[in-house]
């Protein structure tokens, strides 16, 4: 059977436009986890991409009618990797209210539990406009969509910021078989049902016009169902959601590392001057690494609090151990983020004036966006703390053990996406318990080195876990199975 | 069949002891929605109750001897209302604990969903010595009950305060029928979890201990049903929970008014009073009242807001409405519970500061205890407002259709318990959507008065929902049935 061309739909796509300095607009690769898997699994195929345009240089390409082109996405390689990229031309208000405003502080905070209930959210009439803009871009994809798609291909709308788009599309083009994957956690029916009912049903009901719905892990695709049978009081079988006359499967598709993508920019030179810096920082001393976004649902704070409990106890790790806590800007200029990058500079400013001696700083907290940099401390690090409060997945969890050279022992949130996969090679730790967060890293320093060999071994694999082309396969063949029923 | 002599074991009980200015301490009867419904209860009936040494004058008397005492509930009354008191001697700094830190900073913050989850909880040491003190004032009453229980007694464990008696009675007394009733929510899985793992399977263990574990709605019933199953991996079979060789039956018993007791308050020359001091603050205005202790759950602050939104959607009830919101001081010097009710003041002076007018006060905020004032206020509403984020019931949204004489709309929360009985009967709102709660006391005030009659006529019998009485008979039914298997 020949692989039938597909048509991805997602906010961000393979390649975003960039304004340099003197003027002139050049082209750079898309950056996120799910460009990278999408654009790791498209490859041989015919695919097209609708993606919106997002910066000003986006949009500048966008108005010189240069937003419909051709990319190759995989230059040199055997199979041909090139895309047919279409940026959506969306009105900026528009694009801004839909994305900051409902996808990134409502959906967003919901999915990751990230409001402080007593008092947010308090929906009101700039979240009614925030929801109708919403509406506005998820009919523009889908607009696209059914336009665009040849008609024997497989669409695959993407992620939260497009759950509307499945069932516009079944208006238009029932014929087209959907695939919608959600690559953030999913959230249990009481808190789901924090949204105005009006939203909450068209959220799930623009998910259910997929025939198949993809999440990370089990955990968030079972949520999906409960919300589905308490929300909208779906009918459900086994794993295949009913309503409305329709049915959707509902299953798991957990995505791995794009390993070949990974080990190119990992061997890149920038990456071995990155090292021997890191080298010279860090000495033979202990390392423990973090990596994240500037990012609410990471769990920053209790990291930091984890290793001062550890220092407390431990005074013989003085002068032995540094903790590295590498973070990318993200959603700057959100007042609940900057809040938070506070607390977090003030608390690790703390930990030093408490800790550090003339020969020795505790911790290193950096932020910026430095990736060669963030792969070279993947090589480094002694212990990987990977402690979201809920994360769909959770890739650093997968790159960094695919990169370490240290045997190094990954101490992982049960709240992540990963943990479904990794928990029996890595130290899993409840995130909100900060005290078992410091016993974990402690373990995880003690342990004898024929153990974090074990440990690493059995890691490594589990991390790497399915490629990119494996998870798009496997959902084109379940997609393929739906429509054959 | 005799009925059986109960025990019944709460942290408040019966009745408080007071100083007196003159140094003297006389007995005072307890309040709580908990020691009304079950002091109204245990009426005719062979009677004991294990409650705690609260108040200094509660462990003045325990020192003095007089811990231990008899009194008649209903006094006059047909039936005798003899309780034998017991109140438990704990050391003052493990009950703080045990009350302040556990039971009300993080077991009730946990079920009503009240963290600011990216920063709290971050359980560390103290918490763990807050369990401790937990877990002491649970074993001291659950040796009084093993020791004072008479054999051939039904045991009647309450609310969150001690989730580990069951198990700890049944070590020592597997004779003893138990029937534990949860007063609050229960939350779902994904937000038991945030536990530390060995307090959740400890709490949900202790539970386990009864016969019977029951809730106010199923949906609290079946939350716990789904952490038994997903935490301890208990198996479930109906509505029985089969766990570690036991089997518990959970079910719900929703709690109703105790009518008499309201009529006998309500009766009093001091509500007459508050009732004509109404009249005179309210004249023919439209009254909406809100009645509330001064706690987080309860979701003041958007019920405030949406009256705002209100007065800018419709200027033509500028001078008509009055907004009464009756606080009741509660768990102050709890910063999170201080801050919050200044928010609450402030937007409250903003509000009036916004729309007042000579004539006109718009919104009067009272925090203070005064009784009678609510009763008569229960009386006069035109629109009641009880909007938590959760609640385990509710009695509010109860007591205040009991009383009321004008026909007044209910605008509930679907998150309280109450909404499971009385949604048909009165406005039901998502408490997050403060629009849609101003659109419901809009549609309220609007409506006519043939629909607001038929809605009160339908309410009041539901309102007043089962008695006291027959709560507890339900739970022993079951509990009979349940040691007959």
């Amino acid at each position: 059977m020949t692989d039938p061309p597909i048509i991805v739909a997602s906010n961000r796509g393979p390649v975003a436009f960039v304004r340099e300095p003197d003027g002139s607009i050049t082209m750079r690769r898309g950056v996120g986890g799910l460009v990278t898997a999408v654009g790791g699994a498209v490859r041989g195929r015919d695919a097209t991409w609708i993606a919106s345009a997002i910066t000003d240089a986006d949009r500048a390409q966008v108005a010189a009618g240069k937003g419909i082109f051709d990319i190759d996405l995989h230059p040199g390689a055997r199979d041909p990797g090139t895309v047919h990229v279409h940026l959506a031309d969306i009105d900026e208000a528009t694009y801004n209210l839909s994305y900051n405003e409902f996808s990134n502080r409502i959906l967003w905070f919901l999915h990751h539990d990230l409001w402080e209930v007593p008092r947010a959210p308090s929906f009101g009439a700039g979240d009614a406009e925030a929801f109708a803009a919403y509406r506005s871009v998820n009919e523009t994809f889908a607009d696209l969509l059914a336009d665009r798609a040849p008609e024997s291909a497989f669409a695959l709308p993407q992620d939260y910021h497009l759950s509307l788009v499945p069932k516009l599309v079944r208006a238009r083009r029932d014929d087209l078989p959907q695939s919608h994957f959600w690559h953030i956690p999913f959230c249990s029916p009481d808190n789901f049902r924090v949204l105005p009912d009006n939203w909450g049903i068209a959220l799930l009901e623009g998910l259910l016009g997929a025939d198949v719905v993809g999440f990370h892990t089990e955990r968030w695709a079972r949520n999906f169902i409960d919300c589905c049978r308490e929300v909208l009081g779906a009918k459900v079988r086994g794993r295949v959601v009913h309503h409305d006359g329709r049915a959707s499967r509902v299953a798991s598709y957990p995505i791995g590392v794009n390993v070949e993508h990974l080990d190119d920019e990992a061997g890149r030179p920038e990456v071995a001057t990155a090292f021997g810096e890191l080298t010279h920082l860090i000495g033979d001393r202990i390392m423990i690494l973090r990596v994240d976004r500037t990012e609410l649902s990471k769990n920053i704070l209790r990291g930091l609090i984890a290793f001062e409990m550890l220092l407390e106890r431990r005074a013989d790790l003085h002068g032995r151990v540094v903790h590295v806590a590498m973070l990318t800007p993200s959603r700057r200029g959100v007042p609940e983020y900057e809040e938070y990058i506070q607390a977090c500079k003030a608390r690790a400013a703390a930990i030093n004036d408490r800790f550090a001696r003339p020969d020795w700083q505790p911790l290193i907290l950096e932020i910026e966006d430095d990736f060669p940099r963030t792969l070279a401390a993947y090589r480094r690090y002694d212990v990987l703390v990977v402690n979201p409060v809920y994360d769909g997945m959770n890739l650093v969890a997968r790159e960094g053990p695919c990169l370490n050279e240290r045997d190094g022992v990954l101490v992982l949130s049960r709240n992540a996406g990963a943990a479904a996969e990794l928990a029996g090679a890595a130290l899993i730790v409840n995130p909100f318990d900060v005290a078992a967060t410091a016993a974990a890293i402690e373990r995880a320093i003690d342990m004898p080195a024929a153990e974090r060999r074990g440990m690493a071994a059995a890691l490594v694999p589990r991390a790497r876990g399915t490629s990119p082309e494996r998870w798009l396969r496997a959902q084109l063949s379940d997609l393929r199975r739906r429509r054959a029923v």
